[in-house]
């Protein structure tokens, strides 16, 4: 199989490496890191074991890029306004679509550009990794996938020959795999987590022990969670009450995490706060539903991520071809 | 007139060193700094003039205070759980007591301790003041009351004579005083200023203009201010939405200002999250008035509280007696 990376860090890096060593053809698309990656590889630092690729196609511009089979689109999605250009010329005509990207909305986004008929995958990363010096990526932790196929408004589209074809190849290459026949009900799902914990971890400066510790908190939690909840209800898609209890349950035993978007917030990067609150909240706004407290957190965060820009130097890690 | 001030801080010590200087008979309840100011008195640093006062009545304890004409209680309302025991044991039968703390709800227990039938008033600070070295207290800004008479649940009460001869004399002694005939309502417009701009510059760590620079911010001040509307209206209170309008406008253009209970936060004071937030929410509550975005913002103060707590030394300006 031929992969094209859209988005060589601490996610596209690491499963684009992964693939590689696994014999798979692989063009990785970079920005900042194009000249050093093209000369050195890339270097992944992993707990389940260090590995080099000296050499890799690395690309500096989308368009240098062969047909592939699979696009795996890595990219934050605070980078979204670029991904139109971001995408190969062929991707119109040849190529499935898997985006690994957070939140929701982004297979909806891709569908729109490509037609409905394409096949556009999602993919949810539970890993803990990030991007060090140049063409260097540390993962820490976790690393499984669940993958699951799109169709229109993310109605439920099974186990598809494609699925169940790419989780095959994955597993080979050392990347557990899961297939969900609901993408939507998947996303909505790790919504319920990513809401209250990413959300609240920028605002309160705490990792999840702390918010797990403290009463107040652990209600407002919990109330975030009951509107991700109603806005899934919204959308069709039902979240148990057994799987936010079980939630709660087991973010309060595990070892203390700072999230994905505090991490982003310490490096004064942009937060994903688009694809984590407003899209969803969009979504339960279009069927009449208000979410007071999920308003209340995207006002918040918008409050902190704009201070937080002011004084950091923005520029992609990927450019426009 | 002969005076007792209760916690000689930045309102009572301001306040109280005022009325000594026109002649009243004052006496300062203290704790930490009761040692030095009976020594060396008080001074203050004022933007209307520095004055100093080198013999004031210090008392270490409300037992030794003689029975006097007026209570000024100036405590932090975070101390409250000890102002029963703080007040001189003649109040139970002499004495009219002015509350000039923050929030709602210390008027009603007062009126509980005390019985209904004794002169209970509310003083509304609108002053910018910090305690500094001891003894010393600085007054940057502002400085006007607001007195009004309480009556149960803030039954309007209308100008009492007692009202106008404490401002006349208050005048005198350089206090600009205005009566208002519904201290409630007083109460419940200064609230509409105190809910988003205390409690949002802890959970932002921002000023007055950064808070109004930003269009989601501006809303959320909006939504809170909308809030505090909603619980007014639940006790019988109308706030206009001209007086609201006229806040935000004022606030966007006067000059950037830290807020008393970002300054708490700086100093790792405990916040008054009860008495700005909790009791207003309360009596709301018990209305049957859900107000999600208040209850979020008590919420995400008492997790930084309690955290900022944590690495403090709590001991309150005054002991009990």
């Amino acid at each position: 199989m031929r992969y094209a990376v859209i988005g060589t860090g601490a996610i596209g890096g690491f499963y684009g490496a992964k693939l590689q060593r696994a014999g798979h053809e692989v063009h990785f698309l970079l920005h900042r890191d194009y000249l050093h990656v093209q000369r050195h590889g890339l270097k992944i630092y992993s707990k389940d074991g260090d590995f080099s690729l000296p050499v890799v196609n690395a690309h500096g511009k989308s368009s240098t890029i062969p047909i592939c089979d699979v696009v795996l689109i890595a990219l934050k999605t605070t980078q979204n306004q670029l991904l139109k250009d971001l995408l190969p010329p062929w991707i119109v005509h040849h190529g499935a679509v898997v985006t690994l990207q957070n939140g929701l909305g982004v297979e909806t986004q891709l569908a729109q550009w490509l037609g409905q008929d394409r096949a556009i995958l999602g993919g949810l990363c539970f890993i803990c990794s990030h991007k060090g010096a140049p063409g260097e990526i540390h993962h820490q932790d976790y690393g499984s996938l669940t993958i699951g196929a799109y169709g229109d408004h993310y109605t439920p589209q099974g186990v598809t020959p494609l699925l169940e074809s790419l989780a095959a190849h994955w597993r080979l290459a050392g990347v557990e795999t899961a297939i969900t026949p609901d993408l939507g009900h998947a996303r909505w799902k790790k919504l319920l987590w990513n809401v209250p914990f990413n959300g609240l971890s920028v605002v309160l400066s705490a990792n999840t022990t702390e918010m797990m510790a403290h009463g107040p908190t652990r209600q407002l939690v919990r109330d975030l969670m009951e509107e991700v909840q109603q806005a899934a209800a919204s959308q069709g898609v039902t979240l148990q009450n057994a799987d936010l209890e079980q939630m709660l349950s087991s973010t309060a035993t595990m070892a203390p995490y700072v999230t994905s978007m505090k991490r982003d917030y310490n490096r004064q990067m942009p937060l994903e706060i688009e694809a984590i609150l407003g899209y969803p909240l969009a979504l339960a706004g279009r069927e009449g539903v208000v979410l007071p407290k999920m308003t209340m957190l995207a006002q918040l965060l918008h409050h902190l991520d704009h201070h937080n820009q002011q004084h950091c130097d923005n520029s992609p890690a990927v450019a426009p071809a």
